[in-house]
C-alpha cells in the first residue's frame, strides 16, 4: 500500500466552531448557522452564505454532485467531523493531511472583508485554536498537520499570530496566491514583509491554494462554473512566476511556497518562458540576482491529485519538487480510491519506487518538517 | 539553411495608411500622425497615442530597449516599409510571415471603442486594403500572408468583410483571445456565429494574439511590465481551454485556431486539466460530445519562438500542432538571428529533419493554405 501524505485537503467547519470561542459580546455577530426554510445558511456581520455542494462531495457520485447548497445531514460525516475523518483517511492509505478551511475561504481572505476587524482577529484566532485544539488532537498522532490562516489586513499582527500558532504546533501557513485582487497590496511591496520573517523564522511553508486571490479566472462566467474550474492552475502560474520574479525570495531566501492544487503540468513552461523574458527584459527592469528559475529551485513545491501525462515531464520539473494531493471532500477529489488512482498515475508515468517515495510522503515530511502517522494504523 | 515561415510579426503602420484611403470628410478624426515637443504621436477621434518603444526594436540591443514612446526615425525601416521588410526576412531565412496590425491593436480591438462606428468600419477596411493593395504586393511572392481584422462589434458586417477580404486573397483574420474583458458576449454565446461560418466557409484561420482580449494578466502592476510579459502565455491558456470546451468547434468543425506567441509547453497540462474537469463536471454542466482534447486535435495550433525545454514534449502536443514564429520587431523576436536560434532550439530538443521541417513551414503552409516564397530569394 502506498503510504500517502496528502498536501491539500479541506475541514468543513461544524456549526459551533466560532460560537464555542468568540466572548459573548461578539457571539451575535460571529459566524453562526441559522435555518430558513429547510436551507442552512452561516451567518455573521451582516451577511448570509451558503454551503455550496460541491465544497462537501466526498463518497457521492459524480452524477449527484452539483453547486446546489447543502445541509451539514447531507454530507459524508467526515466533512465536518474529525474522528469520521481520521476513519475515511485511514481506510484510503492517507497518513498525513494539510488542511485549508472552508468558511473563511481557503486562506482566511473572508475576514478581511468584516467591517470590525476587532471581531476579525478573534475569528482568525478562534479558527486557528478550534484546528490546533480541537480538529488535529482528534486523530492519531501525525495524520492531522496544523494548518492555520493569519490577519492579512495587518501584517504585524498575523506575524504575531503565526509565532503564536507555531509555539502551539503550527506548520503550515494557508495563504492568498496574490494580494493584488484582496485589495492588498502586491507582493513586491514590503508591506508583506513581517509575514515572510515570521514564516523563515519558524520555517512555516505557506500554503497558496488556486481560487485564494479572490478572482477564479473563468474566461466565459456564463459558461457555468466548470470552465473556471478546467482553467484554475492558471492562478498557480500568475502567483509562481510573481513571486519566483519579485524580491521576496531574494530577501528571504529561506521561504517555502507550496502551491496547493495547482497542479505540476505547466512548470517547465512557466520557468522557462520566465527565465527567457528576464533576460530580454533585466535592463530596463533593473533586474538583478538569479533567474526565476533557481528561485523556484530553491523556495517552490507543487503539488498533484492525477496528471500522468504531465508526470513525465517530472525531470524537468525536479523530483523533489512534487506533492501528492487528495483534495477531500471537494470535487476534485480522489477519495474512497486514493490507493488505485495514484499507483494508475505512478505506473503510467513509469516512476520508480524512489520516485513513488518522494511524490507520495518523501517530499512533504521534509517541506512541512513533519512526521506522517504510522502505518499500520491503515486498515486497508 | 531552415526554410521558415514565421506565424506571427507584426506590421508598424507608416503614417498614411488611414490617411490616404478614408473619404475627406472623415480624414481629421481618422488615425493620422502629429508631432508635439520633438515627439511623435497617433490621433483619432478625441484620443491620442505614442508609439510604445518595445515594438519596435528590431535589430536594437536588450541594454537599449525600453517602454518609452519612439519615433519612425529610431525604428529600424523594416518596422513600417514591407521593401526594407522583405530584405531583413530574407536575410534571415524567413519565407512567409503573418502580420498583425499595431495601431488597430493586434485584433483591431481598437477599433470597438470609437464613438463613430460609420469611421470604425471604414478604418478597418482601410488597415485590411492597405494590407492587402499596398504591403503585401511590395515582397516577392509568397512572402507576406494577408492577414486581417474585422469589425467585431457587429458579426454580420465582419462577415461581409471576411467574404471580401478572402475574394482578395486575405488567408487569416487576427482575431481576439477573448471577447469579454473587451465588453462583447463571450464565445458561448451565438453573437459570433456568423463570423465562426465566414471563416469556416473560407477556410480562414483564426489567429488568437496573446493579448487581444485587452487583458494583460499582470498579478502585480507596480512591478513594471516584465511581469506581465512572463505570464503572457495565460492569455493562450484561458482562451484555447474556453474554445475547447465552448460549443464554437462543436457547430463549426472546420475552424483553425492558431494562437500567436502564446507558446506549446503549456498545452499538455492545459488539455490533461480540461479533459479531467469535462468529465468530473459534465452532469450538473450538461456536457455532451467529444473530450477538449479531442478539439484541440482537431481545431487548434500552436506557436514557438524558443522553448527547447518543452519542445521535448512534442509528442503529447503533436507535432502537427507546432509552428515557428519570429515575432519581428517586438522584443520577444530572434531576427536578426533566426537560423541560429531555430537551429538551437531544435537541436537541444533533439528534432528529427521531418520535425524541422513541420515546425518551420510545413504545418504553416498547410493550416494557412499558402505557398512560402522560394528560397532562392534568401540571400544567407
Amino acid at each position: 500500500m502506498l503510504r500517502l501524505f496528502s498536501a491539500d485537503d479541506h475541514i468543513i467547519e461544524h456549526a459551533r466552531v466560532w460560537q464555542d470561542r468568540i466572548p459573548a459580546k461578539y457571539r451575535a455577530v460571529a459566524p453562526h448557522v441559522v435555518e430558513e426554510d429547510g436551507c442552512e445558511y452561516w451567518e455573521y456581520e451582516t451577511e448570509r452564505a451558503p454551503t455550496v455542494g460541491l465544497n462537501a462531495v466526498a463518497g457521492k457520485p459524480l452524477e449527484e454532485q452539483s453547486m446546489d447548497p447543502i445541509r451539514f445531514s447531507d454530507m459524508r460525516i467526515g466533512c465536518y467531523d474529525p474522528v469520521e475523518r481520521a476513519k475515511d483517511f485511514l481506510a484510503d492509505g492517507i497518513l498525513a493531511s494539510i488542511l485549508f478551511p472552508t468558511l473563511p475561504k481557503f486562506a482566511g481572505t473572508l475576514f478581511i472583508t468584516f467591517q470590525d476587524k476587532v471581531l476579525a482577529d478573534l475569528c482568525i484566532k478562534a479558527y486557528n485554536d478550534f484546528v490546533i485544539d480541537e480538529w488535529c488532537p482528534a486523530g492519531p498522532k501525525g495524520l492531522y498537520v496544523p494548518t492555520v490562516i493569519c490577519q492579512l489586513w495587518d501584517p504585524e499582527l498575523a506575524a504575531a499570530e503565526i509565532h503564536r500558532c507555531a509555539d502551539r504546533g503550527a506548520r503550515a501557513l494557508s495563504f492568498p496566491e496574490n494580494g493584488v485582487p484582496l485589495g492588498l497590496p502586491s507582493y513586491w511591496n514590503s508591506y508583506w514583509d513581517p509575514i515572510w520573517r515570521a514564516c523563515e523564522e519558524r520555517d512555516i511553508p505557506l500554503c497558496l491554494h488556486i481560487g485564494t486571490s479572490g478572482e477564479i479566472p473563468n474566461p466565459s462566467p456564463d459558461s457555468g462554473p466548470a470552465l473556471g474550474f478546467a482553467v484554475m492552475q492558471v492562478g498557480s502560474v500568475l502567483s509562481s512566476v510573481n513571486l519566483m520574479m519579485s524580491p521576496v525570495c531574494r530577501l528571504f531566501p529561506r521561504l517555502k511556497f507550496v502551491f496547493s492544487e495547482g497542479g505540476i503540468g505547466w512548470l517547465p513552461n512557466a520557468v522557462e518562458r520566465a527565465d527567457r523574458m528576464w533576460l530580454r527584459h533585466k535592463y530596463y527592469s533593473k533586474f538583478e540576482g538569479v533567474l526565476p528559475s533557481e528561485i523556484f529551485r530553491q523556495n517552490m513545491y507543487l503539488c498533484m491529485i492525477e496528471e500522468p501525462i504531465c508526470l513525465k515531464y517530472r525531470d524537468d520539473i525536479g523530483i523533489d519538487k512534487i506533492m501528492w494531493e487528495c483534495d477531500y471532500p471537494h470535487t476534485d477529489t480522489v477519495w474512497p480510491s486514493s490507493q488505485a488512482s495514484a499507483q494508475a498515475v505512478f505506473d503510467e508515468a513509469k516512476c520508480s519506487p524512489a520516485e513513488i517515495e518522494a511524490i507520495t510522503h518523501g517530499n512533504a515530511e521534509r517541506v512541512f518538517n513533519w512526521q506522517m502517522a504510522a502505518a499500520d494504523l491503515a486498515t486497508v
